[in-house]
């Protein structure tokens, strides 16, 4: 099954199946997308649907999801990155992102108004179904509802500013992920391909076999240390074919369009738009 | 004023303004703890009250907050941890916490079953009041609701797992935050003061003049990628004298009793418990 959050043309929000071209409405019968997550169940036949078309994608997370990405997790990536055989990592290089810095597919993300270094990093992220707390990987694939597609955009001069990354994987809205999960009896516990595709031109192409640190010794290492619940994401790392190693570096701009594609799970498409800044909009915190 | 959530004997959730040994229930007449924050209010004579020690100190933040800290702000810390002038900052260094790797004041901090390294790191926190987005740092502390006190307590073996400092931040229950915050009227812009006392023994000593990005430089910064609200803290970094850089090291266990004093705002207490493991605590995501 795919589960996926929307909101519909006249703004309200809600969740459901998508089926074909339509999305069946749960949110009238299930509790909350996180309880979905936790249990997914078949739309019936007397559930609203609307056509896709109508709707607008939301994150497919929980309300107020812990986010953790993970860096270099392509040898590929990670050798294009300059870390070569001499840093082989004994253990997942970390980061966290606030869930604001994401946004739904098919909405375009956000160019910083004063930088132009944002990057693309096509990612398959694990959506969480299950809590729980020092899984073990034997049991992680109990714990993940399933897979959706994310671009793990990076803003580069500011991840640079430090040795810590945050700065520039937190700009509001410069991320995308969706447009759903597909749940694991579906999408199968790979490996998986996952492709990045800028204005039609494959950037980014690897498969989750290659990964240094597979999808359930993630669950277990990131459980180790933070509890785990439904709508918690764990981003598994991005592919080499970053714009920031092309030569000369391409980054995004406006008028471009990033696709996203994990196999058996869908395509997330986003565009870019610049940031715009009024002291009016900075008051709300947009 | 000093604003504070708290759960009560019977394990009710309050918040609202501590006077003395007794705190002035808001929460029947303001929306939230982060309306509250936004806009403090003055306890009336009809609100009622309850004894300190009748309340349990639950971290003083929004319900789901960001937490920015930021790492070797003071330049002893930094000459500590072997960053010396030649590493001299451009930028803060920033790493997020997750919530709920915070205790409020008074509740023991959990040592992690297999991992001896947790070790103190003493702060004020900002706690912002009023929402932005590129703040500039003339209006930084319009936006500040007050200061709080910070253990940010760290993993050390896990901190140094990648380059990264995520996993070692984020130990569920790792740190505390609190007891309230005392609102900017009353505490002012500082300098303030920051001390750790372990078992009553100074460990930290430091003020924030010292820092090598002021309060109103980390607002500006930090609000320049990502919206700050209501209930959001910024950490403002620990000062030198952590336990990894004594020799031997001395880290926390069982039976120490951790103080951080903000001057001005107060001092938050906790003790240090072992982390209890079984397979059904790990299920509900303890």
């Amino acid at each position: 099954m795919r589960l996926a959050r929307f909101r519909t043309a006249s703004g309200g929000a809600g969740f459901g199946v998508v089926d074909g071209h339509e999305v069946a409405r749960l949110d009238h019968r299930v509790a909350s997308f996180e309880a979905l997550l936790a249990d997914p169940v078949e739309p019936r036949a007397d559930d609203a649907r609307l056509p896709l078309a109508d709707v607008a994608f939301e994150p497919p997370t929980g309300d107020h999801p812990k986010i953790v990405c993970v860096g270099f997790n392509y040898p590929a990536h990670a050798a294009e990155s300059s870390r070569g055989p001499s840093d082989a990592p004994t253990h997942p290089t970390l980061f966290a992102r606030f869930a604001d810095s994401f946004v739904g597919a098919g909405t375009p993300v956000v160019r910083p108004a004063d930088d132009e270094s944002l990057d693309w990093e096509g990612e398959a992220a694990l959506v969480i179904g299950r809590a729980g707390r020092r899984i073990g990987t034997d049991d992680a694939w109990d714990h993940v509802a399933g897979v959706t597609c994310l671009a793990e955009n990076s803003v580069r001069t500011w991840q640079q500013h430090s040795t810590q990354a945050t700065a520039g994987k937190n700009w509001h809205g410069s991320g995308a992920i969706g447009p759903w999960v597909t749940t694991t009896d579906e999408v199968g516990r790979g490996p998986l391909r996952v492709t990045t595709r800028l204005n039609g031109d494959l950037a980014q192409d690897d498969t989750t076999d290659r990964l240094t640190f597979s999808f359930a010794e993630l669950v277990a290492y990131v459980s180790t240390f933070t509890p785990l619940r439904p709508g918690d994401v764990i981003a598994t790392g991005t592919p080499s074919g970053i714009g920031l190693r092309r030569d000369p570096p391409r980054f995004l701009r406006p008028g471009d369009e990033i696709e996203v594609e994990v196999s058996g799970v869908g395509v997330l498409r986003h565009g870019v738009v610049d940031e715009v800044t009024s002291p009016a909009l900075a008051e709300v915190g947009v």
